[in-house]
């Protein structure tokens, strides 16, 4: 199964025209859900549930034969912000796949090691090698967003010298983030960029669902509700960077986020189509040795 | 669901006894598998596959709360001559952990970076760290098996200074693999070591098998079968280090692994004992924190 071609394409930021976010939280217009013919009415979240169920079957059989090709990467950047359902998108779409395929990595406030490197660093040594799926769960993208809106952050000695946190420093980081990118790409990695986009009410009832979770409320921080204040710094942050960095290579999508089910099929309908557009194959093996391979243990039996 | 405990004893490597391997290949004998009350006569293998399907799922919950609670790490290093189901059993057991707090490390031949530190550094590198689970799909133990059977492998360059590849060279390595898995230990990671213990005969059967499985035959190499060829070397190796590194803190269990369907119930099982005992709890959160939480994001709505 396929996300049908227009769909994704409404999600997709398109290379060169200025990310607009107003009004993309919610489920996406043309797409969710398609009603289908069937007995019965399921209703939207019901079919979605189908799909997602569909795609993390499609998902295990793709991977493994990523795996077998063994000549490309899969690299997932997760982005939003809290709440917007990084975790359970992980959970919920990836769990199923081989865990000896797929590697997650959650960048979390550097190290002070991290923080004495340049800002791609921890990232560029954590991509996944050749045959595996790897999730970025926030990424270098946090270095040109979290930073933008915090910009006490950029501690003098952590900048470049001579730089500033001005105008041209997030010129020179999406520069080098598209470079990097696209270092990535022709070297066999596809890179597959979502931000995860959920609206402010949203946000504040998901809070409050996690504080009422006794499996959940030990996550809440007070850097949850703080960071919430700089809601609006954050989305103007966000658009401004995926307007600079959605490019032929590595384009962003947005995937609505406000409705956790149409939010989990996308996301597997779009991981799947990334590597099923892959034009993988099993490699043939060697004839000579398979055929030796056969003579000797037969004649062992 | 727990697996009984004498089955689990009867899988054990008594700390400080001889470890034999004579006919531990095929189904766990007290075990495998209880017939159970219930309607219908299912199969043993059907039996397994239910208990196995129960097992994933109590994983998936059980690595839910050991990331909660935080202050343990679980590690599973897989041990097995080629074809005993070392890769079928990380797909079928642990598919459906959400993948986010799993990583499985496949060891292969090392680099000569990794040839030029100590025989320890690359596994301790790679040891998971609290709230995940880390799977070793081979592991440190390659370095008193493969090493001891090819002691060719131990090119002088990469030796202790004055040392050879004689008695003490093993000794010192059991030693200093058991000083690393009780520091392991005492720092908060419970170690469970599976020895998939596959009888030559059944490693023939999966290796024609390989060859007439167009998914699988690429894998073949002429590696595999010039290793057959030192199956009992193998195996007395095995026999020697099972016996001296399965400890009190870090038991070995030999896992029967001519049967796939009981091999990969007892892994399921053993695994989801192991978090059991752990003792975990959800962390309370931090009350304060809550009710200030709460009030703000309602004063919002």
């Amino acid at each position: 199964m396929k996300l049908p071609r227009d769909v994704v394409r409404e999600l997709l930021v398109e290379p060169g025209r200025p990310a607009s976010l107003a009004n993309r939280s919610t489920a996406a217009p043309k797409a969710t859900w398609l009603p289908r013919s069937g007995d019965g009415p399921p209703s939207r979240k019901e079919l979605a549930e189908q799909d997602l169920e569909t795609f993390r079957s499609e998902l295990a059989r793709a991977q493994q034969l990523l795996y077998a090709d063994g000549r490309w990467a899969l690299l997932v950047v997760l982005q939003g912000l809290d709440a917007a359902g990084k975790d359970g998108t992980i959970k919920h779409v990836m769990s199923g796949v081989n865990p000896q395929g797929c590697e997650v990595v959650a960048f979390k406030e550097p190290s002070t090691e991290e923080l004495r490197h340049d800002f791609l660093w921890r990232c560029a040594r954590a991509v996944p090698q050749r045959g595996r799926i790897g999730i970025f769960n926030r990424s270098h993208y946090e270095e040109v967003v979290v930073c933008r809106v915090h910009p006490e952050l950029l501690d003098a000695e952590h900048l470049p010298p001579g730089s500033d946190a001005g105008g041209r420093l997030w010129h020179e980081r999406y520069e080098a983030i598209n470079a990097f990118e696209r270092h990535l790409v022709r070297n066999g990695t596809r890179v597959v960029k979502l931000f995860l986009h959920v609206s402010k009410d949203e946000q504040r009832q998901r809070l409050l669902a996690r504080l009422d979770d006794p499996g959940k409320r030990w996550k809440f921080s007070a850097a949850d509700l703080a960071e919430r204040a700089y809601f609006h710094a954050y989305r103007a942050a966000y658009e401004e960077a995926l307007t600079a960095t959605s490019t032929d290579w590595a384009p962003w999508y947005v995937v609505p986020a406000d409705h956790k089910y149409a939010l989990r099929a996308l996301v597997g309908g779009i991981v799947v189509g990334a590597i099923d557009d892959l034009d993988l194959r099993l490699p043939p093996g060697d004839e000579a040795t398979i055929a030796r391979g056969r003579e000797t243990l037969e004649r062992e039996g």
